[in-house]
């Protein structure tokens, strides 16, 4: 790296390529963390008094959310949950323990084999492993946000992640998935609200944060990934990235502007409320208690929203 | 080529990649020909006793588009459009005009330098070249087929070529561009209905059955050719259909099935006369007139629909 800092003419830590320029580590520190705050004001993603709960998995996405709502000073606190994948699920969870003790930020961890008997993975079922995976991970988030009177949800999705979902939705048509994708999902209900402060920042930018700021992440992608189609969907974009920076950003932004053009296509479901555990559910119990069999709701209430200088670990399950 | 053909079992001419299969010229050439006819079938294009006009421009696609109708049976005259740039514009009318001799087809020669006084590329504008190129190329076209009671044009379009274009469309959100893109656009008043007969096949198709036809072609580029960003376009998903075949076709299929998803889009445009030549119009004076600075309009009214063995060739302008 050849380049000189644009803000002080120290020798460069990284280049960025779009913007196009040289940043050294400090500066590039600041540009992140104010181009993440500049993402939560555009769109409005969090309030200063709110409660945020981040999902963190041991990866880098989440724990640089983490990072960086707690120096923008926000509220934070964390949630990981252990999904009972072997020697995986091992690992993300000595990560995301160790990045909240460096953190100095309070970590609640679900265990999804004694929430409901099995890991993920660990179950015969004709669903696929990625299908129920993400619907127990996204039931738990929600329920837990909801029992502890959380404010929003924060997760690490990045500006690859959410080009390379329009993109696979749009190449394939699947466009009853684009009427609701953007940086905030508005809560309602029991629904606790969602938002994505990393919705602009790249995967590049993301993990060259974490390196700068001495944050220590899981690598390892998990066994059950379906990685081969999002992965290449992602190197197609990164190509055309290349070859015209800022394609990523303005293909987003894009989409954001003609949103509308597929929410016509949702139709709005009437949610009621599940027999077993009282959570939204379009049929008489929701998929997450139908799924596991429940028969009993699960009560996820911790004593939260912790007193400066109280911190600690607490697992429920 | 080690494969041998799926109907026959003589040695292969072309191994096809979707569906996959070997073919012998013989029966590639029969395959291609019933791909088309289904086309035209499926999104009734043509009727049987329509009066087509083909716009030849001396490449593969029209002289295909030209060859395969008349092979069909359909009603077939030719127009080509010289548009004046250099020794491009010469040979591909020199191929036009081989072409249509050796189909034996009549053709219609329009010279844009005598008919409004400048070559494509010889007025100084700020408008880009390839914009009034094509708003005079689709001008003429209607103009000549109106005059001369045409019930329908058919143009060369390939699949490669609506593909790329709703991609584009797509990750520019270009999105106005997208209500009415397809293989046919009905005629209205003045305006003549445009079909696409080679909307799903692919170039490489298209360029192998010229081959095996014996049909010779211009291959160079247009020395305007704005071709880098539709090449890029189409190297990309040429990646993706080489890693996935009929990611091309289901693309645009996808495309067709939700294309009302951006009909919404469409003002419906108050069309109205154009004060100089009578055609349909946004403004008081049609773009064309407007461009071109014409006073009074251009009369393109030749004798055509020959008697069979009546064959031959006639230039206005």
């Amino acid at each position: 790296m050849k380049g000189r800092c644009k803000i002080c003419g120290r020798e460069a830590f990284i280049k960025l390529h779009y913007p196009r320029m040289y940043l050294c580590r400090e500066h590039f520190i600041e540009y992140f963390e104010r181009k993440v705050q500049r993402t939560i004001d555009r769109y409005h993603l969090l309030k200063r008094d709110d409660w945020v709960l981040v999902a963190v998995s041991g990866g880098k996405d989440s724990a640089v959310t983490a990072w960086v709502l707690n120096r923008l000073g926000y509220n934070v606190e964390c949630l990981h949950i252990d999904l009972g994948i072997g020697d995986y699920s091992k690992r993300s969870r000595e990560y995301a323990e160790r990045q909240c003790r460096e953190l100095g930020l309070k970590l609640h961890v679900l265990d999804v084999r004694k929430l409901v008997g099995h890991g993920i993975g660990e179950v015969r079922t004709r669903r696929p492993v990625c299908s129920y995976c993400g619907l127990t991970k996204r039931y738990l988030m929600n329920k837990f946000a909801y029992d502890n009177g959380f404010d929003v949800i924060a997760t690490g999705h990045n500006l690859d992640d959410e080009a390379s979902f329009i993109f696979s939705s749009l190449m394939n048509w699947n466009v009853q998935y684009l009427a609701k994708q953007g940086p905030k999902l508005e809560g309602k209900g029991k629904m606790v609200g969602k938002v994505k402060p990393l919705y602009e920042l790249t995967e590049r930018e993301i993990a060259l944060y974490a390196v700068a700021s001495g944050i220590d992440y899981l690598v390892d992608e998990c066994p059950h990934s379906r990685g081969a189609v999002t992965l290449r969907y992602k190197a197609v974009l990164n190509g055309m990235e290349e070859e015209r920076p800022g394609t990523k950003l303005n293909f987003v932004k894009g989409y954001l502007r003609n949103r509308e053009l597929f929410e016509r296509k949702l139709e709005e479901m009437e949610l009621r409320e599940c027999r077993v555990c009282g959570m939204p559910s379009s049929g008489e119990v929701c998929s997450f208690c139908r799924f596991w069999g429940l028969e009993k709701p699960l009560d996820l209430r911790v004593r939260t929203r912790v007193e400066e200088g109280e911190r600690g670990e607490k697992e429920i399950g």
